[in-house]
């Protein structure tokens, strides 16, 4: 069995103190790792969503979810399904710049459709977006230039055409 | 003393299971509500990046900085100080779309240099990053034509200039 397999789970929790905690221990609990998570507020004020990407056994995946479920908080708890979502990541690169190298930098950041958010003599900042594949691709391209830091938002999910995720 | 001002805590941590967990908890205790967290791994794959955006009394945010820096599998905390950072932020939206307002979405969706990321006969998804004014600034203006879903990536920083965060 692949234990190393990457799960994503999209949740919808109750806006209040604790949740958060409460969520990550279940997965605590069960030693798994949390690659990323990002909670933030719906579109309703009352309620969060949080997108969770975990690596484990998908058996101890499935008692996860439905731990997660169990919560107070939870309204909503479910792996996502490839084929039915739209996938997509933010990430922050600040990149070293010399003058050899400069024209080269611009170039991959152009094909990436990448946007430059901040510049100085010797770096540019630039923000990526797309699925995980596109900023891991991006990130392999720009890495011989010299990446100073990067920042990563992790994934967002959401259903596509009209149903809700 | 305003209680309801807005911090954003930028974390470098080890990427380990549990410590989402054990930092969650820290702001639990004290009964702040967190409105995003973004948690994702940094250029090194040791270390996690986490920004966290909280609201709450400033004198006991100092205490749950330090709380933070205390932690085990902590390297770096820190409050953001916006004059020497930049903010993004990533947003999907699935909205309505009718005839009558089909146009007038769309050179919304212009305006804000958002990316159409999927379409159905009556709705529209689209990513819109930028700063969370801007990305509040949308949300206000596509309300009136039907918000069917959003999901919020958090905050995200990155240090201004060669330094890093």
């Amino acid at each position: 069995m692949d234990t190393n397999h990457k799960h994503t789970i999209s949740m919808r929790v109750h806006n209040r103190p604790g949740v958060l905690s409460r969520v990550a221990q279940v997965f605590a609990r069960r030693g798994f790792n949390i690659d990323s998570l990002v909670v933030s507020r719906g579109h309703h004020p009352d309620f969060s969503r949080m997108t969770i990407v975990c690596q484990g056994d998908p058996a101890a995946l499935d008692q996860i979810v439905k731990q997660l479920r169990k919560l107070v908080d939870t309204t909503h708890a479910t792996e996502y399904v490839p084929d039915e979502s739209v996938e997509r990541e933010l990430a922050l690169f600040k990149l070293k710049i010399v003058s050899e190298t400069r024209t080269e930098v611009f170039q991959v950041i152009d094909v990436f459709k990448g946007r430059t958010v901040d510049i100085s003599d010797s770096t540019v900042t630039v923000e990526v977006t797309g699925d995980s594949d596109k900023v891991d691709a991006f990130e392999s391209l720009v890495n011989h230039f010299g990446i100073i830091e990067m920042v990563r938002s992790g994934k967002l999910i959401i259903a596509r055409g009209a149903k809700r995720t």
